[in-house]
């Protein structure tokens, strides 16, 4: 099968980290592709961000539905543009929100997002309840590390494990969640810190790697989301814009 | 105070209208301008739709915003671009889904929403998990009218009473708003008809009206959305497409 | 339009506060008057106290919409009689919680409420979850000072600040409801020192004018409390008592 | 043990049955006496009866205390009083609507409230909230008998009996309510024919007796209700009136 | 009145204690009789457990009913067995587990459990979620101590006391409930500890002794759990153990 | 990796279709082993059934982990022993319903489970809300037909479709579970029948299935259950059984 992974942000940084990590989560049989959208912001941190990063990230997504994919996802933790593509795709669509939230919900009596800038919680606490796991939410909270800055993977797994203690002992969570589809390639790490340091054997969950099995899941039983709830937009007039660059 | 309008969609077929209706609801002292977007969809009828409105309706708001008005309304019941332009705005913003479902729960012990068409449910479904009142929705019914056709008033009005009474006799809905903002002038009409005819002394809620008495009174008390909720995005490189028309 | 305030309690020590503060809200065609109960307790810190105002509470707002009035308010946080009301008067009635509960699910995604006294809270909690919008209350917390002190205008403002920051920061409030109607004249005032002092940019919502800006803005729309929700009292036998003075 | 039961009535049309009835239910050792009151409504059927109610209801419940009874009850579905009661008692008051709750949580996944008249639906379902059980309400259903006619019990039994097939099969209903204390007698006939006529052993649970037992239990095991919750009203200035007969 | 107490472990560490204890709350004509299991776990502290306990404890059950007893109590606070018996019996059977978080959910607006060890605190929120009460419950808190610990008084009454303190003052609980059953004649101690030396007037409920009330008066009643919520099992074949020692 | 599969009843009627059914949806590198019980019950159809083959199922799963296995999942809807399994356990453990509601979760905003009996629908109902998905679910249906006729598959299917299409148009659901794990190689051709018999594009979820891809991902993802909410049971004395034939 082939999957496309749309990073719904003008920037590469994340691509070639993600088409190398992926590798040690898929099928032998499956294939991922990642690509970068032409105009929109440069991170997603705000309903803002998502507002702008939308429109490309589907024309991404309707061309690799034309191009044979199998499924999408939308690489960014607050599923931006999945209910949409859901909507006009006919294949699988998954988010790393949606699909790290039912892992969360499967593991543990109750989860914490550990997420990048307080700006996004209460997006996040949005997609919780329109999921329908907003009771198993312990906390959502922030390690105050702009999307840009998670490439310092030493500063940011100090940040992320200072808050996901917090997240057990205050908060009562009993799983965690990578708030940050850029957050790559730590989950495992802190899994084993928290383990071998602190001894709490709680799962720590990579949120674009659940999007990558959940999707490759949903294609091998032959399911995708449902056209009752993301029924097929009605034809109609729509007036797009070309891009040219600017910046505020 | 001045309030702005913004009908986030590319035609004008409802401005006039909205301009003459409103005044029948405004304090003296308020002046309201309505426009209209330079590219986006036709009408809004799916996540795709609120999508392509969304960043056309926040370079309109911003505008609006530097030309002294006082409050933004993005007049379509699914709010579209309403959380967005509540952070990057520094005056408030209401949407029309908002506000009708808060009168509906003040109003009553539960309300039923009677929409366009069933594309949009999940959305309304969800726009009230976030806003807190999900317990008190009823139902969300769907008149099976396109919003382009909603100006046929005597049509759309036989299409809302029978849906209507569906919401009070099967659901138990105690109160009922109109669930697109192109359904003007003629919540009181029903109001009247289900009273004389049926019997139902119930509300019937006009949204847009809603959110524009929402708005002047939120200016009147010097309120505003919390910028704990509606954080200001941070600055960032951003690009941004220009229009040209092509439709799908 | 004419609006009846009507403090459910037996002096008249809010009035010409009211009468005054009110003024800053309305719209110009709007007048509001104000009167006190002629018996029933002092304050209301209690389901005791609310028991007591009752019976009077309604008589006088049975009188106002005899006498014209198109809109009553009960002048209390804990909406004493609003019910009641709701169900023997063909014209609005509002209650302040009610009414800033309403602004405070509209304008952040949480809110918390500081009241006189611990004694009303398990009141306040049920009321949002009659209302609804439980789900968004962060805490309900008291500033320990009894109704009949609120007046001392200095001591209660650095009370509530002090229990709003704590609401803010512990229990992560995102906006801020005054929990006493006679905590007149200072949400202004202390939503400038929380953004000025504090650097947190949430609306303080004052509840008794809440309460008449969603009154003027359901008589300007034409709408009222459902009569399926609030239906017509049956006639029967009711024995009513006249007033004398004890205390207890 | 002495158990005060008071009708929140000005009528004794229930109080001999009432003495009757529960002699079947309590312990040898437990006496219980009947009474009703000096003024107010002849039933509650309505939030505007419950007002009228409560102040001499509160008064008849003070006096109960001070000639050592050990316990109170509201005798009516909708607890008029029972809070304000819990509070300025010190010992337990019980209400039969929240009796009669709980046992339908305990006795099955799901129950219905057969009542009245649809006036006192929306009441009994914000009781429900209030109490933490509304999720197990499967639905209320109203008999359309005034409370005055419960009384011809053979009309009663058979609308409450088609009453409590429609909760069954259409709403899913587990187990069953009666929703009036004045509906006496009854509970164990409809149950036996529930599973005689139709198959359905579920429970039938009468709200009266229930607040007996639940009562009696209490005081066996040295409980009341938590005065954190009902806190003891301060004290000030109440004044009281005295009664004199008028009608509406 | 004949009421069977199953201990659903293979000691008889509690037995005695628990015949003496509940004399001082059943009814004069009320016996009580207690035994405990033949296989099975020696405590119940997991999910495992109670995996463990539930088919001799089934075994018991069904003999207890053809021996004449009218009602059934599993005696632990996780109400192992409690839901299978229902369906196996015709008579009522009650866990300690859901009678105290009914008593909690009557007595005051949230209440807190103070059980033996973490291990069980999902098993119990599980249940309080089963039961429909889950939004009453202000934290569920571990004292730390192993069930066959519990029966030194000193340390258990100092522990609990120390978890109830944090309870009301951190969770804000409004009435406590032991979460053991082997927690034995403490709760009265603690009740009046908490009020004299706190000045905290909270109910203290003792899980087992509610149990038995409630199981009374649901025979006193004559009511017991809905079958169609527990159906009696169809027939079929189904092969049991005998009981041979060994211990892991 | 290697997973085992354990139906939790005394035949083996059902493993040989899994270990063929499960060949079309596993990786290429997965070896899934198939066993049943020594004792227990011949199908899941109650608590009563569920108490009964949890322990033969947890020994065997015991055996699994010692053979080195990846992961377990208990082949019952209800998912009798998992939460046990969680515990004793150090490698991930699945139940059949708790994946296939996560799916449901996922694809649609709302979704019908049609099981087998009316017995065990109270059972699945609890399990969501411990899942913590209850808000999502539209209805539990029986197909009435008992476990051990669901190999007819004309039968079944027919009885399936029915009540899929009652889910869709009366009680809203908008994706689709088989709530029985021996409901096998039917969700296709279900899902087929009522997109081009019917119009509707809706999910069939098999649950067995669901559970193997969701184990299979958690394997991938190194991930498994918390061990916060599945603590290990602590040590201690627990008496076993030994298996003899006997039938009731």
């Amino acid at each position: 099968m082939k999957i496309k992974i749309i990073s719904p942000i003008i920037s590469d940084i994340f691509d070639e980290e993600v088409r190398e990590d992926v590798k040690n989560y898929v099928s032998e049989t499956t294939t991922v592709d990642v690509c970068h959208l032409d105009y929109g912001p440069a991170s997603i941190e705000s309903e803002y961000d998502m507002a702008l990063c939308v429109p490309n990230f589907l024309e991404k997504a309707m061309e690799a539905e034309q191009e044979g994919y199998d499924g999408i996802i939308s690489s960014c933790f607050a599923d931006p543009g999945v209910k949409a593509a859901k909507e006009i795709l006919s294949i699988p669509v998954v988010g790393p929100g949606e699909a790290a939230m039912l892992y969360g919900s499967l593991l543990g009596k109750s989860f914490s997002i550990v997420t990048v800038l307080p700006n996004v919680i209460a997006t996040q606490e949005n997609n919780s309840k329109a999921l329908g796991v907003y009771e198993k939410v312990a906390s959502i909270r922030s390690a105050d590390i702009p999307v840009l800055e998670v490439s310092e993977k030493s500063k940011l797994k100090s940040a992320l494990l200072r808050e996901m203690i917090e997240a057990i002992e205050v908060d009562k969570a009993h799983a965690l969640i990578l708030g940050c589809t850029g957050m790559l390639g730590v989950a495992k790490d802190l899994q084993n810190e928290l383990f071998t340091l602190y001894g709490y054997d709680v799962p720590v969950i990579d949120p674009l790697m659940s999007a990558v099995k959940l999707l490759e899941s949903q294609i091998s039983l032959g399911i995708k989301q449902s056209k009752l709830t993301y029924m097929k937009p009605p034809e109609k007039l729509r007036v797009f814009p070309q891009t040219v660059s600017t910046s505020i």
